[in-house]
């Protein structure tokens, strides 16, 4: 029944049974249907009415209640689970007959979403790895080493910050209880909202560090699309940049007050939002620069706005293009608060290095998609993932699939099916060969 | 004791009498301290913790409270209350000997606040007015006709729209039921709010012209602290356009949607801002342009804003000026429209021509100062006030006291104390005059 698939061997006598079985395994194809019945239903909970998108922010009961559908799914398959002080979820698939001690292939990603989420974000990665787990159980095919799927908490970041918080602790880069400490917006703390949901478990951060990690996950940009490719390899993670800045002016009567009197918040966050866009056109690709996020106050028709909240969001992949884009508009609110008469203060919410994957890894997802008919580009991505955090400690790559119309963080993402299924057969032979590798 | 001022004597006998009256009546001035007293004892009603401003939405229970308050202190004057079917109040001043049916001279305001209010906007022309009924009374001094104080319901226009909702049903220009059905910020209507709080009378809307209207008001900006006179004689009203903008864009990735395949509502709703700056800038004084309120959504750091609302504030004295701004306004949002990839759609909320008020109530109100010692400059309202409707019906002015700091719709709106007498003082004094004029 059974097959070892991609044993090294080094005597004569095995090297047969190898190609054999890796011409077995490269038949192997994950269920396509099995996938979409599980990322619709992890959809339905947290479901946005009258869309196919959930809302499942971190830590929250739609939270919970989406960490035990999928843990469930994890028990189903006979995985091990262990859970860790920030509530990341390990399941490690150990069949018989293999070394538990070694470190397992991981894949993985997250559940949580934004407010407004689509079903594929971070689900995907999550449920694509049960997929390749229970191929595998099903065809009796047993890899070299443990597999395991993980998601980790609050990738998203919507509610508590920084974003990738789970897979920080993880790699060690965030202490449990420097995490535990942050205030969401709703002013509530991780620790609390953690024990809340019941979500903390005892295994201890940092986690073992995996033998490799290989994320899937949609492209959550138009460019794959646009391109006409049925993958994405990338090579890559763009540096993040986010500032929060508050401009503090004075608050007047918008019909009395001479335009040349005025020390007006809301013109301010209007001129720093298009100096943004200014910038990243001027930086060129792939600098990206956006203001997704204004307050003013008081927010009225009839009054000059006193003060104004808005977020600043700077990425590039080339970490002194990124500093140099944050020179940038550090001077230029200094110069707009000068020019407005208007204070500016701003703090750093988040920030994070560009990232870059490691080649072999990079390589092996290439030529894995080829073997497999997959058409491919490389590319680096514009999001955060916790890839990114994971391939500070072990060699690391991702695999894109489309995005329908680039649309993400929205209910209305979508990603063709086939082009799902493939991404998951990508992971599949991809995770395999990893286990193979030295 | 009383002598009657004003009165129109043709016989020789009489004008002995008038002019001797005239000198009298010339000494008489308001109890500036018993105005501070009613001004703080109202700005409690409503009041702001921390400050001495007050929030008094248009028909909430801080509204109510309010009119209790000043209804009954119209009541301790013993004036003839009436209530309209829009809660306007008018305090009718009848003493003995004067002809109950000639139209009175009328002053008054408002007492409603927006959300962050001072304690002068709107309660002082009401309080001003109390205070002249109150000093002549006191004096024994009747006049040649008889005066009224009136509050007019919803000015502020924060909680309702339009602004001077009261005024404008009062002299017709808005059917009652119109007004009633308006539907509130919190969803509540004119005419359920209004009942809830029994601020509903049997007087008729449209009500009965006045002999003549003079408003003492507030500045609210800047110019007359500027210039260091002690009294604005108002000419007219600027025009007033207030426009809803709605930007339909696209919601996304802001990290993973290059800057050429955006569709951002937050970016064009800044770009909406700067050239609301510009154009005013262009046009030059009197001309002021606000967007005083923008909400994006769904308003988070890492995601394309999908749409803006937003509100333009556009005034001018000159109705042509202003109309030609409205188009340019109009041509721009087409432009960055079609330039952004985003559908705009507009609603006007309220548009009010320009006002000129009557140059003869004018002159009288600048010679009046001017008998008193007080020095004045002309100038326009850039903001709407209860006078510019009641010019639909009677001759109408105003009369302005400088603001500190220009700063108003604010807890920190602040006039001194010896403005706001001054101020009353001309008012007491314009009306004695008006009262005996044709």
């Amino acid at each position: 029944m059974g097959c070892r698939a991609g044993l090294r061997g080094h005597q004569g006598s095995k090297e047969e049974e190898q190609l054999t079985s890796i011409v077995e395994t490269g038949r192997l194809r994950i269920d396509g249907q099995r996938l979409l019945d599980r990322l619709s239903a992890l959809s339905r909970v947290g479901g946005i009415a009258g869309t196919t998108g959930s809302s499942r922010l971190a830590f929250t009961d739609a939270d919970r209640a989406g960490r035990r559908l999928v843990t469930g799914w994890m028990e189903d398959l006979g995985l091990q689970l262990s859970v860790d002080g920030i509530g990341n979820v390990v399941g490690l698939w150990l069949p018989p007959g293999i070394d538990p001690a070694a470190p397992p292939v991981m894949t993985g990603s997250h559940i949580d979403t934004v407010g407004t989420g689509g079903r594929y974000d971070g689900n995907l990665g999550v449920l694509a790895g049960l997929e390749v787990i229970e191929t595998l159980a099903a065809e009796g095919v047993t890899p070299a080493r443990p597999l395991a799927v993980a998601f980790f908490s609050n990738e998203e970041g919507s509610r508590f910050q920084p974003d990738m918080m789970g897979s920080l602790v993880y790699v060690g880069g965030m202490a449990l209880e420097e995490a535990h400490a942050v205030e969401g917006i709703d002013g509530a703390t991780v620790g609390a909202e953690l024990a809340r949901i019941g979500g903390r478990g005892p295994s201890p951060c940092p986690g073992p560090a995996p033998h490799r990690f290989v994320e899937l996950h949609i492209e959550q940009g138009p460019v794959l699309e646009e391109a006409g490719v049925g993958l994405g390899v990338v090579e890559g993670v763009q540096g993040i940049s986010w500032t929060e800045v508050v401009v503090e002016g004075q608050s007047n009567h918008a019909g009395t007050t001479p335009m040349g009197l005025r020390r007006d918040a809301g013109y301010v966050a209007a001129e720093i939002t298009t100096f943004v866009r200014r910038l990243a056109l001027e930086f060129g690709h792939p600098q990206v620069a956006t203001v997704g996020a204004i307050d003013l106050h008081p927010n009225l028709i009839n009054v000059v706005a006193a003060t104004a909240k808005l977020t600043v969001d700077l990425r590039n992949t080339d970490n002194d293009r990124l500093l140099e884009a944050e020179r940038q508009l550090a001077r230029e609110l200094d110069a707009v608060a000068d020019r407005e008469g208007v204070s500016i203060t701003t703090r750093t919410l988040t920030r994070f290095d560009p990232v870059v994957f490691d080649p072999e890894v990079v390589d092996l997802v290439e030529a894995t998609a080829h073997r497999l008919g997959i058409t491919t580009m490389r590319l680096p991505s514009g999001a955060g993932h916790d890839a990114q955090m994971l391939a500070r400690v072990c060699p690391t790559a991702m695999v894109f699939t489309p995005s329908e119309n680039g649309i993400s963080h929205n209910p209305a993402e979508h990603t063709d099916p086939a082009d799902l299924e493939a991404g998951a057969n990508v992971l599949l032979h991809t995770m395999l060969a990893l286990a193979a590798a030295d």
